[in-house]
């Protein structure tokens, strides 16, 4: 790969997520962008001019990218795929991890990410804590979410107060997993971790920044209490969906920010015990209970569609620099990377 | 007209609303403004110094703006009235459209959007999709809110999870309209059409922006969790209220973007095929259910309250210029058709 | 303390709370700052350089600040106390008043604030609504919050409907007091007063500011809907909790504002009759309900956390000065205070 380093990187990546946000760091960093996208042209960017990439790349199907002459059509622009939710789940993640085109990020983190146990293995190893998996319906001792298989999207969840109510509810012949549902508030904090910067927080051989912080919006759980309490949907047979429909801003009460780097920071340290290190945008899915604990439900090892809304800036990224967001962030560090002839480090 | 559209157009609105907002728009573009107020000087501009108008034209009553000597002088200052949702409340839309005073937009929206058919008629001729009249009470299928005649403001609406409980629940006596309930996540748009540009989205021979979204806080239905369940209070016989109180930012899941772009489209399109056409600024009123179906239960034709969370800017905004609000797009709307002499297309 | 005067302030306060936001204000203002911190030097500032103080003053206990050597070096260095919340709850207010480094604010504001008697009787002095106090069982005739005497954060609150509930519920052992709860939307006002400028909203000698809005995030109360209604809950045994986890940002119907503003000047003006003043930031705690009554239910007389959703500015600085906010309000006050030789008149 060592080869297709020595051109000035052009951010690319696939035209939904996070996109406008990429882009638009791109620009206000003076890098060239691409969107890649199926079939036709997006309208969405006549839009938005800031956020228009300076070009497109159509295919045919996500499946495409992994073809030679595709890959070497954007290896000759220079292109490095920045990875987002969507991007990965367009391709699959076996598909994903075959692309010869340069990724920023390590794609090692793919299957540390995508398998329950290795994730609750990093996690916990990192000391983080999480919601207790619970194996048998007398473990219950307080509400759990029902999670039955091959429910995507938080179709066929549900959830219940207690044991009694986990044995009415429980379609049995279905497979299903429980989780601990921990009461409280969640925050979504949005990490970027550099490995070969050292001006921020610092942690290993880098530095670890908070650049915002979100709340997801959740189609129809967040707003259930205009028609009645989720209990008595539940008991009317209809189960409430998760579906993620937004995102809003957050501040997190001060004194819990150095609690919340140090989950950070000791989230990177044990990926580079693991499976040789987490860097770039990254996000830790909380819940914060009553007595302010802080329980991770989930890692995203990407940029999460939460930073979105701290667009032009957030609250955090306030006071590292005005008009820093992740997609910027982005950007920066490719072009640092590329200054410095460290592009290598951070591609995979 | 054609003579008054000589004039450079002075900014002129209500002190309420988002009058801050449009005042501030003005100052941001050059432009003069003027605030019409009942009695006496509103005094809260004094702590907003940079969204003060730069004077205020105190009337006795709104229907004073029908008089000539009224009309004439405000015309003699070149004044162009920006319609809020409370300027036409406070008038009267029967009164509104008699008004002799230069209007930004097209009063022929009035009809179709204060009554209930017509503006059915308008949303789904556009193909948006929308909640459900219900007619009888056998057509119940599901949760419905029940709003009683005369019923203002969300007072006397109640809402049910079934036919049997709005059966129970019913005061026969009182008339009554039944609308499906669409559980989901509530999205306000905030759109702006030009007819006289075409560098944003191109829609006829105009360009259509997104300039931001918020979602209501409605008093007191969206905190009621803190108390019990609506179900609850509905069972002592109160009712919840919607009475709106303010608002909050949020973005949208960016793979929604092209179809909320295109369904302003298409209301742009079928407004013009119906009645010489929307303009300025206008909001769908959607809730976005788990299957990420759009209903849109209400438009604004007219700038809305909730765009004044979008100061100084939005996450959408920041991609179209750095500062951008609906109130200063306003005025670089009747700024750049002033310019290009065409004033007279935008105004009614 | 005359000529403590003649120094240049250092902005100096502990490191929590708003510390970051005050940090940078004082940057922003081109003041020195210094940050209080027991132990050692905290982390989390190395993750916000733009927030960083200029200096740390690491001391063994709060209580330390009662010394004379301490007192001393730090007024050495000019420093002006800026407090927060947590800096006199860390110091007990008791002991906070004994500080003999100066303080921004009126510290005999404590008295009035922290006695609840005494704050109802300010607040209704100044004319403001607020949530009756319910003496007997016998006086309930609607929802009511009780909080058993002790109760820290929320703990052992508990919300009931009726008067029936509230006996069913309640243990009668304990001590408790009894609250009307008001069923309506939370708007936490961020005013700023200043007596020695005359540039903003005119109260008394000197202007009044609305800076920003919030509503606090409370765990787990303000997410409990996710796992059923509240009565449900407290049915089995569980208080739910009001933990203060974070805020979000929030307008106001325009329409309110002026009613917003002269409940702040009241609020002033009765403090000048009744201890010598309040002024700097302080932020009136409401909640509106569906008719559009705002009643307080607290008073916080310095700045508050919700400000830290406010940076880098809000829809309400935004009117005023680009790039406002509280921290930064802190910093130009105390710099004008500087420069015009009427320091003395701001601190205490």
């Amino acid at each position: 790969m060592k080869d297709k380093m020595d051109k000035k990187p052009t951010i690319t990546t696939s035209c939904s997520h996070t996109s406008l946000q990429i882009f638009h760091g791109a620009r206000k960093e003076g890098m060239k962008s691409i969107g890649i996208a199926v079939g036709e042209r997006p309208r969405v960017y006549e839009a938005f001019p800031l956020a228009r990439p300076d070009d497109f790349f159509l295919i045919g199907d996500y499946k495409d990218l992994l073809k030679q002459e595709v890959a070497e059509a954007l290896e000759d622009k220079g292109c490095v795929i920045i990875p987002h939710g969507s991007f990965v789940e367009y391709m699959g993640s076996k598909n994903f991890k075959k692309i010869r085109i340069p990724v920023y990020g390590n794609k090692a983190v793919l299957d540390w990410e995508s398998d329950r146990k290795k994730e609750r293995e990093w996690l916990e190893g990192a000391g983080l804590k999480m919601p207790r998996d619970i194996k048998s319906l007398s473990d219950i001792d307080g509400p759990v979410i029902v999670k039955y298989g091959g429910a995507k999207g938080g179709k066929g969840f549900f959830i219940a107060k207690s044991r009694e109510e986990v044995e009415n509810r429980l379609n049995g012949k279905r497979e299903y997993i429980m989780q601990e549902f921990i009461p409280g508030t969640r925050f979504y904090f949005h990490y970027f971790y550099s490995p070969i910067r050292r001006d921020g927080y610092r942690v290993a051989e880098g530095s670890l920044q908070l650049l915002s912080i979100d709340r997801r919006v959740e189609s129809n759980i967040d707003e259930i209490y205009r028609l009645g309490s989720i209990s008595e949907l539940q008991e009317r047979g209809e189960s409430p969906g998760f579906t993620v429909t937004g995102n809003i801003n957050l501040v997190l009460r001060e004194s819990l920010l150095g609690r919340v780097l140090d989950m950070g920071a000791r989230t990177i340290e044990e990926s580079l015990r693991l499976f040789g290190g987490l860097w770039g945008p990254f996000c830790l899915e909380t819940v914060i209970d009553k007595d302010l604990n802080i329980y991770v439900f989930e890692i995203s090892a990407r940029i999460v569609a939460g930073t979105n809304i701290a667009v032009p800036e957030s609250p955090y990224s306030a006071y590292i620099e005005p008009g820093l967001t992740t997609g910027r962030r982005i950007a920066q560090e490719l072009k640092y990377a590329y200054k410095n002839r460290v592009l290598d480090r951070i591609l995979s």
